[in-house]
């Protein structure tokens, strides 16, 4: 699935709820939902692990509803098959 | 570009210094990336904000690459096109 329409589908699951609580409660819920992802990745449940991976890209990509961003435009201008600090591919960053 | 191409775009472009770096390291990039996507959504630059939601994204599928999940198939899985805890299209949870 196209980044841009999995971001379409989360909208129409949740835009009405993401718009109520807001971007200040959106952010939060993202940054609960990086942190079980953290603690996710200690345990070795891989079926848990993927559902945490999952949570952080769907309330991403919620986020990214409320506060009027194209996700998949954003990430394809900066990443566009090549680093967006060296320019190459793969990327030869020295730091 | 579908969510399973952006992940393999970022593998070939990062995987080695990703797996140098290690899970810990990536994910404390990943933290680091949504503490600066926060900040962003503060400010009122556009083109700023959407290079942190895509900073996001792109860490995150880096951490994937080196965690072996398939960021693609484990999204689908939980988000369906149904909210995975009330199971409609859109969100009936009452939370």
């Amino acid at each position: 699935m196209h980044i841009h329409e999995f971001q379409k589908m989360m909208r129409r699951m949740y835009f009405q709820r993401d718009r109520r609580r807001g971007i200040a409660g959106t952010y939060e819920w993202l940054t609960d939902e990086v942190r079980e992802l953290g603690e996710a990745l200690n345990s070795n449940q891989k079926e848990e692990l993927e559902g945490e991976f999952a949570d952080v890209i769907a309330w991403l990509a919620s986020l990214a509803n409320i506060a009027g961003i194209d996700l998949e435009k954003a990430t394809l201008r900066k990443y566009d098959d090549k680093c967006p600090k060296c320019g190459h591919m793969p990327c030869k960053c020295t730091f």
